[in-house]
């Protein structure tokens, strides 16, 4: 192996499947960065068993990309990535001497690094399904954004831990809860999906994706469903996760037919007031604040004996003539309200105890669900 | 207690004094500020009982603070600081009703904080000397961040842990070291100090108090001296920190007389090539590289049997034809190079287990002393 790359083609490729290179050393080689290098490709491949990253370098243009042996070897990720970050230099030459030996070299740098052999490397099946999905990529990004984060850390339940993407017809819903709220997205495919599906994929591994997703609008994630993993293709980059195994609870029931009352607050007026009702609260017993209605006002109250109280006020139009009081997280509210890129959200009452719901007239195809929390 | 202030005013000074707000709760009434309202000023102080901070707010325009009631009171510093940044209102109220209940409102919101007797916060003598010592801001500022990185971490020798204040005559002398490296800054005061002075003061505090000092190059900072503690004054903000106890060794013989060799290579390269050269290198080891020089060209290497090695090199101009080899740690080298704000930086070459010293002939106070480490 051979060749001379433009330092920021690869910086940009390494950058994209570090991710995937396994911090844990249970199985060494998966430290490494798999290097294929072909005629006219390069592609760097990085699996920790949990997901796996391939991105491939092509059609460059000639003096960034000369290629002088073809050849493969395996690379330590911490190491390849930090030099090539470093190295001044606009061009970089690599070559493998010696079989194991990989010599990464610029005018007054040479590093001379020990590789393994790709022969250590485990198999990974990157091929795509016959019946893919197609997403555009900014609504693909929204959707992971305003789901993953009510997805639960606790691995004690870990099919909470994962984004249930149910697709059925031209219908995509993705749910998300840890059981206290719950988040959802609907939208609808460009194409009718040739079979359904009802997976969980985990919400670490999807955000991960959307991390290193470039930012253009135009493009779309291609979704490649199997048994037991996923594959997302976005331009000349491949990611494959593992799914969740178990069934995903039924969320259609929690999601109530009629409110009672609905609220509508300006967004940030009613983010920042719960903000500032939560700072007496304490994180250990879910920031609790109490929401109240007083005709055309809306009270946010908190209270901590040793700390004190606190009490904000803010305007709002309500449907109905009577009023509520109900209390919930408010980590979780803001959370939810995070979600929504509009001006305005609707406050979905149905009862003391039953789930809030916020919706918005201006993005139809999003609904969060916060539980209230029992104060007496 | 009873004043309306302008918001920016009172959340600027709470950020001041929040630094020496006691997070260990060991004496409860420390994690709080002291509020101090006369008839035309606030005085705000906070005190771990290892720094105390104390911030005046007068001389405001007579719309931003207004008094009708003088008072103090201690308040919960945590949360003042948190309500104070997040209102959105231009002015605040705050209130002291019932004794010791602080009422801090706006035309939406209403805090109800539960407060302190002052009689309960220690007394804390801010009182200056009369033999105090005045240092230009930015000068002052310099000398701490050129010094203070060398300090130890290790409270095992309390007396490395501080910066080593030497005044005689006009001069003071910082010296700073963790007895592998040394930093040492040598200023011009401009008036004569009535008393010699050989103290040692804690590292961490010093770099707090710069880090709160505004960006004011006209501005001086005073020093006022005692037994067992040091003021400084900067503005309308006094920062006083004990002192460590203990003799601070003697730096003087470790400067060499004499260089066999200076080599005169430029700062950033030399930066960058050892940061490069120190990638293969482990933190736990020092990150041990070695320069070599062969002629005009300087080398520098570094290894690991599992990892590989890197050499590197640069250009540089030396006064002696010889040629020397020495080993050290990289990221005491670097620590020390990024303490010059030169474009060239002399490396003092004076035997192969000698000291090696880096100095400036743009910079002639600053004096940075690395040892080397054999490794053979």
């Amino acid at each position: 192996m051979k060749l001379t790359i433009k330092k920021e083609i690869l910086q940009e490729a390494i950058n994209k499947v570090s991710k995937a290179i396994s911090t844990k050393n249970l199985i060494p080689v998966l430290s490494g960065i798999k290097f294929e290098l072909k005629k006219n490709k390069l592609i760097l491949t990085a699996s920790d068993n949990d997901i796996t990253i391939q991105t491939t370098i092509e059609g460059c243009k000639e003096e960034d990309f000369k290629v002088e042996k073809e050849g493969n070897i395996i690379v330590q990720g911490k190491y390849i990535s930090d030099i090539v970050r470093k190295l001044p230099d606009k061009f970089i030459n690599i070559e493998v001497i010696d079989e194991l030996k990989i010599l990464i070299y610029t005018e007054n740098s040479e590093f001379n690094l020990n590789g393994i052999n790709e022969s250590e490397y485990p198999t990974i099946n990157l091929e795509e399904s016959k019946k893919k999905i197609d997403i555009n990529a900014s609504t693909f990004k929204d959707l992971v954004n305003q789901t993953a984060f009510a997805a639960s850390n606790e691995e004690t339940k870990p099919v909470l831990t994962g984004i249930n993407f149910n697709i059925a017809g031209n219908v995509l819903e993705c749910n998300s809860t840890d059981s206290y709220r719950l988040a959802r997205k609907i939208i609808q495919l460009s194409k009718e999906s040739e079979e359904n599906y009802n997976i969980v994929i985990p919400s670490h591994n999807i955000v991960e994706f959307c991390r290193i997703m470039d930012e253009d609008p135009d493009s779309k994630v291609e979704v490649h469903i199997f048994n037991n993993k996923v594959l997302f293709k976005y331009k000349n980059l491949l990611f494959q996760s593992r799914l969740i195994n178990g069934t995903y609870p039924n969320t259609a029931n929690l999601m109530p037919d009629a409110s009672y009352m609905v609220i509508t607050a300006d967004l940030n007026t009613f983010y920042s007031v719960i903000d500032r009702a939560s700072i007496l609260t304490s994180d250990r017993e879910k920031n609790i604040v109490t929401l109240e209605t007083e005709g055309d006002t809306l009270i946010l109250k908190s209270s901590s004996i040793e700390i004190g109280r606190v009490e904000e006020k803010m305007k709002i139009t309500k449907n109905v003539e009577d009023d509520i009081k109900i209390s919930f997280s408010a980590r979780y509210m803001m959370e939810a309200l995070k979600s929504f890129s509009t001006d305005t959200v609707e406050i979905h009452y149905v009862g003391e105890i039953k789930p809030i719901i916020l919706k918005s007239n201006e993005e139809e195809t999003l609904t969060q669900l916060v539980l209230p929390i029992r104060t007496y």
